[in-house]
């Protein structure tokens, strides 16, 4: 089996977006173990002025889907960021898989040639050399990253969660 | 450009090697400018049964080197881990960009029918369906944890580096 950009992606995003849903299982678990109100651990962070653990998750779930999409020509789905609760973050990540799973696999095969440029025409815009880069050098490592800082958050709290619930 | 092999490994770990160094290279200045010992941040961890610092950069630096080796079909090298200071784990990280790029492009034309079993014979024996999912979910999810990991150290530490240092 040779690489593609869908195996690349969507499976990729699938599988760790499954595993934050794991890690914040475990979270609300021992929230309501403790009694906490579901902000305690979700508004936690690593330094003032880092986002939370809610938004770490929203960054992540956000760059699976616009990640793929933009893959996939497809037009990147916009969700607000107003969770404030495990039940409404649940939602939230089986929203983006389903997203995730509903792109055919088809759509992936022009990848290559499709030019991914964020922010087109603000001061912000940014203009990747290639989809290979856009995937391998900006998007798999920004997912990574905030799933990994809340995985990092959690920890931190003394949340009995370990490497094999972030590999899955 | 398609997806392959070597694209989607030696020059993603290298990347992001040259950018755990440059989070290193804050961190030391850190230090320096505060008269610390450079046990101090790199023994510095998040939870006491967590990994320092120092060991993250250890570890990060393995997965670059074994995941490569073994999609080339090259021995993966042993380096021992007695880092102590911010200059040998300078030493440490070029050792194993070196050892990356000095792997042969050609060697990884092969990786797809590679089979890929790490403690082979041994009861943690792990052995993986393909070489796409040990470098896909396996390998980049292993090696962006514990970048981020030693990221998310020198931020809670309150080190001042962003996530444009992790980018690079």
């Amino acid at each position: 089996m040779s690489l593609n950009f869908y195996h690349a992606s969507v499976p990729v995003f699938v599988k760790f977006l499954n595993n934050l849903e794991g890690l914040l299982k475990k979270a609300e678990f021992y929230s309501q173990s403790k009694n906490l109100d579901d902000a305690v651990l979700l508004q936690s962070r690593l330094y003032p002025d880092m986002f939370p653990l809610v938004r770490q998750v929203q960054i992540a779930a956000d760059f699976a889907k616009s990640v793929s999409a933009r893959l996939a020509g497809a037009e990147v789905p916009s969700y607000e960021d107003t969770e404030q609760s495990y039940a409404e973050l649940a939602l939230r990540l089986e929203k983006t898989r389903q997203f995730l799973l509903n792109l055919p696999e088809s759509a992936f095969a022009d990848a290559a040639g499709r030019e991914v440029v964020l922010r087109p025409g603000t001061a912000k815009e940014k203009r990747f050399a290639s989809a290979e880069d856009y995937l391998l050098l900006y998007g798999l490592p920004q997912f990574y990253f905030h799933v990994t800082t809340a995985y990092a958050i959690l920890r931190h709290n003394g949340i009995e969660v370990g490497k094999k619930d972030f590999m899955g």
